[in-house]
């Protein structure tokens, strides 16, 4: 059995952690030791450390499982490690993997999205653990090398094999940057679905002076986005906002003035509550594009790929305890939201009730992405009250 | 006053002069000798010849007036030396420009569109004259070097200036490829007008996720599109199929499926017949725009071009000459159609009566284009058919 006394070292510095994190270039799929830093920080603490490795050659992504302690309940930190390319470094005030700190700010690529919050939480546990406190029950980190990729050799592989290998989440808490402004803004406590559709209609070039030759594509298109986009999917839910559908492109490609094209592509994407599931909106698009099929000569082609379905965590006992610790330290009670795109909480929900919290994500992505130091400091403070309250 | 009697020369062959008149390889603007070929042959005719030149530098392109006799009335012959590129030469059987016959056709770049037409009325005068024959009236060449071009510097100048120059024509024949497979098919009495728009629409990029932040402007360019296509225009005319509109194609470019884009694309063509004229086509996409922009907080621009108003030349003794003629030597009595896309005849009809009638499109502007050396042959029948008949 695990013993529960963390390895007698100094603390754990969140800032100074969260710029060790910076500085291991982690582009999806590659690692350059990001899960090394943090595994070896964990196992200092006493964590015991698995490492999940999926995928073959190129899209062979490593994933982590860390646990302190066996006694139920299992508290769970989930992340990732892995952050998106930076751009053209030159554009950066800061080079993107100095992990630099200047005028109260940390500079580098995943400050935000989210090496300073797994940095957050293994400086609360280092902190609390230093001082003698010890969970009751379990404390895990759900780690994962594929988040801003594809998102196929990650969390979702990684819970199945946790699971298998007997491991039980009964809450979870991702970091994710959820605060839109500043820190104490917003909890999610669920997401909306998302799908892509990918229209290709084929019909007969011509001369559009000559049009019963020819069979124009381009209004068989118009056609079904329009029907697509005229439902009203639903009027909201009591935590979403309404589900909704963005017709992102339309492509004929033709530079001709007096030629009718052969093919017409689109692409639209919908943004789903729980109202509905992805395949009774697959079912539903494919009932639109035979309606739009029949009398027509030419031929429909549909990619139709739900990516993650709507899910909820309801405000209960769980949601309350990460409201009350970020209103006790940041005197603000944050909304909880199912605003916002995907995250890699759309997998764990089908193991555990989960929430969202973290830093500020305004610059998530972008050139110079940063975030206040003395926000690193507050989230750590916002976790370590989260961990007293939840095993109290 | 000028003598009607020709220069005694023998005879001019209308393939050998159509060979002649292809191995000059005028790709509009250049004029690589066409015009000169021509006026050489028609001054050994009796025709006085004088060139209009417009346009400068680049864009300069030679036009050529040549008329026969000073009487009224003045039968003219209208149509184009100039001709469309080649394509990669070496995809053509026989060099594009070497005015090949083999197995009985004349191959070449022009041969169809329409040099092969201009040889045959050159022949069929050559022949008349030749046996003393002579118009009881005028007989002129109205003969551009772009029309393939954007026929500005063309058929339309060279109308004006011939007209400041006291010029009168009575009728107007254009030698245009006519006959969709056959000779004797098909006689032009008429041309649709025609109207290229080019709308650009631009909102606000943003994410899918957060819809309310951006303006996506593809289902406002759907709508505008949706509106325009949804007007019968009309329900055809006596000698006219119904006016149509075409979406030729609709370009957004945007390759990220969770992002909305700033600027959509779309360029329609309307092919229209007399019901309307291109002024209140216009004007009426314009006042569709304004419905559409009303309530958008977004831009639409707007490029509207009518390129030619629709024409009828009703079915008249002129048209009947030519049908005539046409049945006369081929057996066949040809249709008046207003089917297809413009010519320069659209410029002609304010000036006098205009027909057109000249070899079989089939090849024309495509790789390999040619024409039946017996096509020839016929056509030049055909046209001294409609000279004696129309002089007597």
């Amino acid at each position: 059995m695990q013993a529960l006394t963390p390895t007698d070292t100094s603390q754990i510095d969140p800032v100074d952690f969260a710029a060790a994190l910076i500085r291991r270039p982690s582009i999806t799929p590659i690692d350059a030791g990001a899960l090394d830093t943090l595994q070896s920080a964990l196992e200092d603490l006493g964590f015991v450390c698995t490492r999940y490795p999926f995928g073959e050659g190129e899209d062979r992504v490593d994933n982590l499982y860390a646990r302190l302690g066996t006694s139920a309940p299992n508290f769970c930190f989930a992340g990732h490690t892995d952050v998106v390319p930076t751009g053209e470094p030159s554009k950066w005030a800061h080079a993107p993997f100095a992990g630099t700190v200047k005028d109260g700010q940390l500079h580098g690529r995943g400050a935000a999205d989210m090496k300073g919050a797994i940095a957050a939480f293994v400086g609360a546990l280092s902190e609390l653990l230093g001082r003698g406190w010890t969970p009751n029950g379990s404390v895990s980190f759900l780690i994962t090398g594929d988040e801003e990729g594809p998102a196929i050799n990650g969390t979702e592989k990684l819970l199945k094999a946790i699971t298998e290998a007997g491991e039980v989440i009964d809450h979870c808490l991702v970091g994710e940057p959820t605060n839109p402004d500043a820190i104490g803004d917003m909890i999610k406590n669920g997401r909306r679905g998302s799908l892509n559709a990918k229209i290709a209609v084929h019909g007969r070039q011509g001369h559009v002076a000559y049009p019963h030759r020819a069979l124009n594509p381009v209004p068989v298109l118009m056609d079904l986005l329009s029907r697509v986009q005229a439902r009203e999917l639903d009027t909201g839910h009591e935590f979403f906002q309404p589900s909704n559908l963005e017709v992102t492109t339309i492509d004929v490609g033709n530079t001709a003035h007096n030629v009718i094209a052969e093919t017409a592509r689109a692409q639209f994407n919908i943004r789903f509550n729980t109202h509905h599931r992805g395949d009774d909106l697959i079912a539903w698009i494919k009932s639109v594009i035979a309606d739009v099929q029949d009398g027509f000569d030419g031929t429909i082609e549909a990619n139709l790929r739900c990516t993650g379905e709507a899910f909820l965590t309801e405000p209960c006992g769980f949601t309350t305890i990460i409201q009350n610790a970020v209103e006790a330290v940041t005197g603000r009670r944050p909304a909880l939201s199912t605003s916002g795109g995907t995250s890699d909480a759309r997998y764990i929900t089908h193991y555990a009730p989960v929430c969202e919290f973290g830093l500020v994500g305004a610059t998530m992505h972008q050139v110079d992405e940063r975030v206040d130091v003395a926000d690193i400091t507050t989230l750590t403070k916002i976790y370590s009250h989260i961990l007293q309250d939840y095993f109290s």
